[in-house]
């Protein structure tokens, strides 16, 4: 905490007025932690505040630049690598009241939104107009797109549709001097000069603060299907992923989860699911209604194929919707294992999948660590959920450890420290040995170049 | 032309061998011009050099470096902005002989390739896996990937699969200095640090040379279905296209003819095309085979909905194959109005189609230019396609009049510059009116954070 936070504090209440600020002990510590499960006393914010409008943001960074004060940009708080701790203190910006959904286009196929849109709402509002935002982190009914945005999340239907970057084309955004700058424009395409808005997406606020943006839609699938496919190998799962494709088919969805996590789901939400399979695949289809039930057997006939030993179907809504239950619940329920539960995330070429999931496992029973292990297995994108007790030092120890041996794993396997999550300060320590150092060299000259003064989110990423 | 180009010459032939370099002053002028009917003699190369590998590329950066002797890539020298014309003379790299698809890697969903791979080679050896490269250019039978790449090109099947950034995931870029770095991975999916992918997808050369590029792939549509739909009026095409989607059915062609077009094409490549009308649209949808008879029918259904005349339907190889003939003989029918033709390119969000095209019309008989207008109707992406003799002082002096005057219409309906053919030298001298002051001068400081002595491709974009 700065020594003059009183006079911050004041200042926020000049720009956004008093009703628009928190600055009691509880309230600052409150807003210094996100999902990470971490708090440092050292590492707490001087004020939070929330803006309004754009207007206010760039009046906040006028202030802050002047005055070298870190700004930290919060969405949700749900950031699972620490990207929106305060590490230096300073002014948390939060956006819970820029939550405007501003357009939603249908000619055009966009919306306009401010960045405190809750990603659930976005995708239950442009359905309204038979529109489609794909992107559905595991956290969208919390979470907020401008979170979406500064991680580039991803989600189950990445895998066909892509992640949060492949759907952002403008954003209005506040530099760390205050000024207000366009990136890009509200055209499908667009080559007039260098794609700034990319820079932006996945950069975790640390060039700029999100005001506003442009997100393409797309026009809602007709129907969809969804199924639990049980295998007694991980190889086989993997197979089976390469033989769907093989078949020209795009499951719009395709997620692994081991044993560990069905179990750990089963035993605190009974929903029917076996416990006694090595892996299963979350697979579901969307497209037109005259095509979906060829697929869905085509699919069932791959499975058995390839030795699925069970096939749970669905055939009506609220059969899909127990299988859609069940694979939300491993986070949560994993939570009920430990005090703790930790998501990491990493990603491979997905021919190396199988060697990544069971090098994971290798490692954390290893460290006598409780995992559950699931991902977007056509991505090549896995999360092991790690269940501990971070206040014990040896569980803690040896969490630090098997982290640092599952990003050398994921590095070996030309795997990448993070598919959708971002890096944030929980990888940072990390990076140099994940990037080409040139590449990197590089990222810190164009950090340099848009917060020449380190205020912007300083100590994410780098 | 450099006074030391013998000094240069030597150089490249130290480099590369003697096989790989061109120097006579026939051999320099022919690769001192390309697609944009342009040639300066004040503007020559200094010498031609076709390097074989990354070393050798890398080679010639630091020596130009050095020298600060400017270079240009070259791909196919098919651009219609002026992207890879010597400016300022130096070095054109030519890569017609870094041309291999290195892999091809159906698990993966990507392949590696150089920068010379003819894109419609490129589609048809991923096609033998039953993968599918979309971005298709019309020039696709020339150009190359690396221009793809330098220009983010686009092409019919941009609506429903984007433009080449979507399927950029990875470049092996030689620097100003000579340094090699890697900008992402082969992974699906990375938020590991800045996507300095797309940072050069689109740059044009000005950044860096890009080398080997991965590339992401999909599984291929089992079937595909064309017709042609006639209209008398302009309007309807647009509600048809609005009402195509309303539908939920995504084409993945939608283009969009005026009656110039479709009788240029029809008086010099007869087909059975109809004279009389307004405007056609070319729609193509792809997908299983259980459902595209369906989707055609409705299709049909709304373009008679919406006063479609006539319909050309397609139900053999044949039948289909001509259509597309007619369509991408447009360029070439309209090259024989007059000695030359200039394809422009404008975008607009798609609301504003019609109000573009008829501004279109009325600006080009105004200054009595022939003009035969299509594009990507469903991107708000159009190309006037312009018959002239840009030896005709008037003829000449008009069409830049045309053109400005096209930019500016095309910013007032909240367009871009560029859909898909970049901005080259051809559109530079209009880049401060189209784009955000803010962001252009920082578009200006990383073009000078990459390339600190102006050497990359230099005047163009900026």
């Amino acid at each position: 905490m700065a020594k003059d936070n009183k006079k911050i504090t004041e200042e926020m209440i000049k720009i956004t007025g008093e009703q628009n600020v928190l600055f009691s002990e509880n309230e600052l510590i409150a807003y210094s932690t996100d999902s990470t499960n971490i708090y440092n006393p050292d590492e707490v914010a001087d004020v939070i505040v929330f803006p309004e409008n754009k207007n206010q943001v760039s009046n906040i960074m006028k202030y802050a630049y002047e005055n070298c004060i870190p700004v930290v940009p919060r969405a949700a708080g749900t950031s699972v690598c620490g990207a929106c701790l305060p590490k230096k203190g300073g002014i948390v910006i939060d956006f819970a009241r820029m939550n405007k959904i501003i357009e939603i286009n249908k000619d055009n196929l966009y919306c306009i939104v401010e960045p405190g849109v809750i990603v659930e709402n976005l995708q239950k509002e442009v359905e309204k107009y038979d529109l489609f935002y794909p992107p559905d982190p595991s956290n969208l009914k919390v979470s907020m797109i401008g979170g979406s945005i500064g991680l580039s999340s991803g989600g189950p239907h990445t895998f066909k549709y892509g992640s949060t970057k492949d759907y952002i084309i403008d954003l209005e955004v506040v530099l760390s001097d205050g000024r207000i700058m366009n990136t890009g424009s509200s055209c499908a395409k667009d080559v007039t000069g260098y794609n700034m808005t990319q820079l932006f997406v996945g950069s975790e606020g640390t060039l700029g603060i999100v005001t506003k943006a442009i997100i393409r839609l797309i026009p809602k699938p007709e129907v969809k299907r969804v199924m639990f496919a049980y295998f007694d190998s991980l190889e086989d799962t993997s197979i089976t992923v390469n033989d769907i494709i093989s078949n020209l088919i795009t499951p719009s969805v395709i997620d692994l989860l081991d044993k560990n996590t069905l179990n750990t789901i089963e035993n605190f939400y009974p929903s029917g699911i076996l416990k006694d399979k090595e892996a299963a695949l979350l697979i579901e289809i969307d497209g037109f209604k005259s095509d979906i039930d060829k697929q869905y057997e085509k699919i069932i006939e791959i499975c058995k194929k390839n030795n699925s030993s069970y096939i749970q179907t669905a055939s009506t809504k609220e059969e899909e919707e127990r299988i859609w239950i069940s694979r939300r619940s491993s986070f949560g329920a994993t939570a009920k294992l430990a005090p703790n539960v930790v998501t990491e995330d990493v990603v491979v070429p997905r021919e190396n999948i199988v060697t990544l999931v069971k090098g994971i496992k290798e490692i954390c029973s290893r460290y006598n660590l409780k995992t559950c292990i699931m991902g977007h297995i056509g991505d090549g994108n896995i999360h092991p959920n790690i269940a501990l007790d971070l206040r014990n030092p040896v569980e803690f120890d040896n969490f630090q450890k098997a982290k640092t041996e599952l990003f050398e794993l994921a590095l070996s396997l030309n795997g990448r420290l993070s598919g959708e999550h971002g890096i944030g300060c929980e990888k940072s320590y990390f990076i140099d040995k994940a990037l080409d150092s040139v590449n990197l060299s590089y990222m810190k000259q164009i950090k340099k170049l848009f917060d020449p003064k380190n205020i912007l989110n300083p100590d994410k990423i780098f």
